[in-house]
């Protein structure tokens, strides 16, 4: 026998029992955390009451009976309708709810003239990778780095958590920015399933090719970064741009071959066309960014 | 000691000496094999000379050198013009030269009138892996099968081999499928570059998120294949397209918030957007490929 405490599973309150409220609570409530429930449809808190949960017959209620309180719901507007007449004094507040970095910062803002520590988040999971260790879901955090630090472990439970800073906002726009490149990728994904759709190749057969092409080719953001951050984009350029935006032809003529829609395919590269034209060809694609900065414009 | 035989390397000739010919020539020598090569600008082949290629002083001698003939030219007019003069019958011709399915499939008939058998290639790396088997590059090959059977073992000195089909236009489709998604991957890739850079976030720290968090995505296309191959786009859906194209409208404010231009972004999500309105609510985003299809229109 030691004198080492051991730390009870804090309470908390989960406001939204959405799908991925409820996933949230139940992997709260299999860790031993009491867990207070509060939802507008009262309805879709009974599964969790039946696990345990405490239900609470307001949001109001819900805030004041524990320190940390997780929200989650549809979307920023409903977290003020929510939060509206609750005593936020004193209280920690995690944002689990989907917004933009500016609806985050706002929130922060709103959340700390009420006397709340604030903490926004974004869910890189969908319900089924709750409480899944191996599912490589995890959750962005920023905003407080104090109320971080202090309900981590509480955190960690559903899913992985990484901090990313104390601007409430970067939570949001990590989440979103990686949802952005992973919509690119599933254009890209359904372009080249439509190329192969008129022909006898299963698709099965195909897919296992695609996945292990687009895992090989994700690390290229390490060098897309490493020219970001020192301006240089000719840094270990191997397939410059006039040589890519040559092999975008064929990429185009197969398309027409094949009777597919190009529609997904040329933004991009009518993108590293303008970028060519401004005398960029000994480049790679990275300056292709700057020309999707409207600012100033 | 056994009576096992060695089979020494087999003789090969490649025309065409640019970045990938040169690469390719360098791995055969290194490997045993005798190689002549051929190229239009002769110079070019000074540097293979010099490590022990011999050089035809035609593209016609070039071909009469040896059986196994090795093209990789600019595009498919530079094989025809390249091979106008050659005598073909007897050989087996190995076009690693880009171009599209229908060119592969039109150059194989040609070669086959003129009595030569036929492989038809895509090369899915760049000159730097060529030669180095943990690079991940691969080329695939499509066409002749007993021509492959026969040559897979000198064909698989500088990069791995995939046969995929006698239609000698499948190595060419699956090229560009592959090169087509990448394309979707890099465009996304561009906009979540795009959304970090006002803000005060490293782009090196970013990096290694967005390339976990497309490697941890990408087998999402196995999902897909499944749903194409059964023709139900139901099967396994998580996350449903009604649900997708709302968190589509959190994507787009934030580029708005951050002055990222949309354009990137847009026409997949219009695609989705189009599904939906046909009534596909309750699937996930699979069956957009649908309305890539333009056979018939």
């Amino acid at each position: 026998m030691t004198d080492t405490a051991v730390v009870s599973p804090a309470p908390l309150t989960l406001l939204g029992t959405g799908a991925m409220g409820t996933a949230l609570a139940r992997v709260w409530l299999a860790a031993g955390h009491e867990v207070t429930v509060w939802n507008r449809t009262a309805a879709r808190t009974e599964p969790l009451a039946a696990e345990g949960a405490t239900v609470a017959a307001s949001a109001a209620d819900a805030v004041a009976a524990n320190r940390l309180v997780i929200v989650c719901l549809l979307d920023d507007a409903s977290v003020g309708d929510a939060l509206g007449g609750a005593e936020l004094a004193g209280r920690d507040l995690v944002n689990l709810t989907t917004g933009t970095p500016a609806e985050g910062r706002a929130r922060a803002a709103w959340a700390e003239e009420r006397g709340a520590r604030f903490l926004d988040a974004g869910i890189m999971a969908v319900p089924p990778m709750i409480g899944a260790p191996d599912s490589g879901g995890y959750v962005f955090y920023s905003g407080s780095p104090g109320l971080f630090e202090e309900h981590r472990d509480t955190l960690g439970v559903p899913a992985g958590t990484r901090f990313v800073g104390a601007d409430p906002g970067f939570a949001a726009l990590h989440d979103v920015a990686l949802l952005s490149a992973m919509s690119g990728m599933f254009a890209g994904i359904t372009h080249a399933f439509a190329l192969i759709r008129p022909e006898d190749i299963a698709p099965k057969d195909f897919a296992p090719l695609l996945a292990d092409w687009l895992t090989a080719m994700a690390p290229a953001v390490h060098q897309s970064a490493d020219q970001l951050q020192s301006g240089d984009y000719t840094r270990g350029v191997v397939s410059n741009l006039a040589m890519q935006v040559a092999g975008n032809a064929t990429l185009l003529r197969t398309a027409e071959e094949q009777r597919v829609s190009p529609e997904l395919l040329t933004p991009y590269m009518r993108l590293m066309e303008r970028w060519l034209a401004l005398g960029h060809g000994e480049e790679d694609g990275t300056g292709t960014v700057e020309l999707l900065d409207v600012r100033g414009r």
